[in-house]
């Protein structure tokens, strides 16, 4: 199948085409970036190096897409403007999988408070599957429009959403934190984004409302079938990739590790992307890198009646490029692990 | 004044002989370390440089410690090895600030509870005053024995306690979580502080009962005047120095920063070492290495109907060296400031 | 082809597990460690996962190597042991690839020189093939001994070995400096391997004869086709892998950069892991990490008639377990990617 | 006295800040910053905390800056841009540390070679005094205006320009390679400064003629009393602070270590800021690290005929900021480490 990488200049994008590139299905056919366009892919993804050939960051009109012979496209754009190249591609018969913030919300107002302008087209947003294959039937049937989730929501989704829905937790008073590597916000030359910034120095950002929090209460609040509304703080520290999620939830009655892994291990059979930890040993972003996988551990604290559920997986891979792919794999009846393993 | 440092060969040690050779008031005149015995201290503390002279560690008998002229002595050991000085000491008449854990806690059924061992001389536990300046009236007269906080604590009971001793907020649900720089956990040879084991990696730790819980919830059920029991998830990041703590509380009415800042500012007014920081600015740990500072902010969650408290200091300063100098100066009268700014 | 690994437990040994069980044409049979005995692989190789399923570092003994199905053995032992491990096997009718510095020498003295010790078997020095695919032809008519060079070596003999060998540049008066990241001083538990000792530090270290100098010497006068002896400068800085090489060598007549491009291109012209950079452009770690490519360029200073080759590759993959697959392939007849793109 | 600084929205106009806020013979009367104007000197440089009180940047007018009651202006302003406000203030009586590139040459056209355009007013090159205080005698009598070295020149002149003087080292075939942190390459918002970019990451840039290769020939040219031309080879690795630079020079005799570090010895007796390492012990930046100190060790490579010394400094203190405080102190009769230990 032939693909296209639609905004290829970022760090998801750029993750994108390695992974596309050694995918043994598909055939990347077109790599669109404005800022790059005419220079060779390996010139800013240096990793590939002339072995990626002659293949260049092209820019091509929204016709010229629409004419190639790629059957699918992925769309690494900002939020905002992914929904400007997703509609057309779509009208014109092409899948679309979406890893901007456009196609991840159901409710248009969500989006307005959280992205701080009104939804480009909200009539679009019933018709988008979200596309976390371990918690979504994913399937061209339902739709050509695959919202890819964010980086966040996976590493807090993956654990919380299978406990809710059994009840196994409760859904008031969840507290999640979140550690995140300096890929995540993006490659903007900003100051607060340059080496000595960041640095010997991590801190939270974005409180209370970081924009992924309208995703994660969305997804939560259909697990938990009732409006679910969490406390959500992110930080930064001083590593490329990698985010590792600690989410405090109350548990209904007496905190029992047990029964949590239990509920993992049912939800996850036969998922190879989800790895639930031994007893005594917690997730770290280092062990994941580079991975599509999610670590997953639970403790339960009998003194203040909580359970402590941690996770960590690579922003760029399971958060974002890898979990695209894995959606495309699953959608067109690939082993759910080809390419990245 | 002359003065001690027993056990300086730990991060804690270096970091209180580069403070205590340039305070003003103090003539640093032993430095112990059994390992360290007969080098020059520049050797394992690079950045003094052969300026610190020909002075080296040494290893006297306790006898020898008590005939020096030294009338404070610092003891950056390991607990349980801690009390084997500082008993002798103080009844030798010397003035002593522990860095350890072995006279934080007044109750040692809880240090055994939380350190695995009985505690070596409970006894003496009633009689050490806790050693956080902002929070405590420290001095001479109350005891000779100051236990000086860990860092962990200090991070959490300078945003936390006065707002519990207010009835700002609630003492039930409340969640902790912090990012430690790796001299947290000590020079130890093991492979899991290895360079290439922590760098580019981050998660928890130590949960659900973490030692320095202990006496986080000590403290702290002291000024909600009732017991108190709180969720506390330690992380490591890579980075050599920093603590920052984000502190999840439910707020008994609707949560409102403005009267949380205004009583840090009353509590701390004057105190030159907590900066409450402007709305929409969080503390990074970056910003306060190599100061004694604590800096602080809170954000309300109208949504939640919980604040969210941050913090950042700089572990081995405010979190252990710098603290007890602090309460030095406190105690002997010096300008709170000395040595420290 | 089933293969085994012995002495699994150091960075190499980890990256060759992870290369070998992607290896299409390869079944790992067998993964060595006396400390790690009785584990399964993922526990000290995270980023394997559950994934690799439930394969266990073994310890058996030499007999019991020998009756495994095995036919190629890796080695990723210290120096010294490799020898007691390869000459059995390689007695047993087995293919050796080895590691360790063990074989890389012609000369035993040199290696009592460099090591410190008599070799342990100088009769099998002469009959070993010395594992550079791109500069030595290899075959298993040689040899079914391979020792795979060192780190260092690679990134020094692939940029000036073709130099040397066509006269292009002085052999007198070479000047080589380069810089590796932490990986590249082994998983030993060492003080001075602690996250807090490296990070935020860099200098030289092993001057002025780093054991590598001996191998790197003996292949540089092989090329240059009369004895040479160089200056090496070898650096560690705060990262987890990579090595760059920044050489210094005198232009026999005046410098010209595309005359040494041009030997380069021709040299490895159809290699898939020598990769000539553009003008202007300089060799980087982070552009190769997770690669088997070394990336070269050069630049003329009419100044001083010296030119400077500068290359940069990966210490874990070209440098050591990449490398040693590379050979494999080459001599087994697979393509030279195979596993490795 | 009364000092102004001249740009300080850098990282060596903070560290000056830094530095001459803690100098109990100065007050810092002016600070100013196009950029930053309005703003107090804590939110851009944080480690100042509340305690900087109300302070704030300003831009006034260059009249306005010669009104001031200040004596002493030090420059903290990009080449080029250091002269207009230098020659102006020193007309008007006042004393400057100009800590750009504006006045460190003789020569004005290898300013225009180096620099790309002609020198601003090469009139006032004679005039100034070049403000490596071990090696130059500084004084008010000399010169109102003193040019404070480069950071890399500083590295490689303490080492190097005496044993040129004493001819215990070749002139020629000096091959210099130095690796600076980060904050060496400034605070500009640019792509390849990003935390992304640089992190896990390490390579040479600016080969084969560096700009600050101009200042360091000219310098050594000197004490050599001929004419010296190098090679130098700077490289980034990621960290914040620091340079180490590792110098292979040729002997004329047997190169003898021992007589390298005599000669150190005696140039630098008596100065608080160089320290000789002892035999089998390398300099390393992280040892250095906020400290105005450069470590030295050599060693000698009978096989070479060649010697390898090696240097570390903090890039931002001996390298920019604490060095133009060094010269203050010397020139005002102060003690040479006022405000700097």
């Amino acid at each position: 199948m032939k693909a296209g990488i639609i905004g290829a200049s970022g760090y998801t994008g750029q993750e994108l085409v390695s992974l596309l590139l050694r995918h043994p299905e598909i055939e990347l056919e077109l790599v669109t970036s404005r800022a790059l366009a005419g220079q060779p892919l390996h010139r800013s993804i240096p990793r590939l190096g002339h072995g990626a050939g002659e293949m260049q960051f092209v820019n091509p009109s929204l016709s010229e897409m629409i004419a190639t012979p790629c059957e699918i496209f992925f769309l690494a754009l900002p939020h905002g403007a992914a929904a400007e190249f997703a509609i057309p591609l779509l009208e014109a018969g092409k899948r679309v999988i979406d890893l901007s913030a456009d196609f991840r919300l159901d409710d248009s107002s969500t989006y307005h408070e959280f992205y701080g302008s009104p939804h480009p087209a909200p009539e679009w947003l019933p018709k988008a599957q979200y596309g976390l294959p371990e918690l979504n039937d994913l399937s061209w049937n339902n739709s050509s429009l695959i919202a890819s989730p964010g980086c966040y929501p996976t590493s807090i989704l993956i654990p919380l959403a299978p406990l809710l829905a059994h009840g196994l937790v409760e859904s008031e008073d969840v507290v999640i934190h979140s550690i995140s590597g300096i890929s995540g916000a993006g490659k903007n030359a900003s100051d607060r984004l340059l080496f000595c910034e960041r640095n010997e120095s991590c801190g939270p950002y974005g409180l209370p409302k970081h924009r992924h929090l309208s995703e994660i209460e969305e997804q939560l609040s259909k697990f938990a079938k009732k409006p679910t509304v969490v406390s959500f703080h992110p930080h930064l520290a001083p590593m490329n990739r990698g985010i590792c999620s600690t989410i405090s939830v109350r548990s209904p009655g007496t905190p029992d590790a047990d029964s949590i892994r239990e509920c993992w291990l049912q939800t996850y059979s036969g998922r190879p992307f989800v790895q639930v930890l031994d007893d005594n040993s917690f997730p770290e972003t280092g062990k994941v890198i580079g991975t599509n996988r999610v670590d997953l551990s639970v403790v339960a604290d009998l003194r203040t009646g909580r359970l402590v559920l941690c996770s960590a997986e690579d922003n760029l891979v399971k958060g974002a490029g890898g979990q695209a792919l894995q959606a495309m794999n699953v959608c067109q009846g690939y082993a759910e692990t080809t390419g990245l393993s």
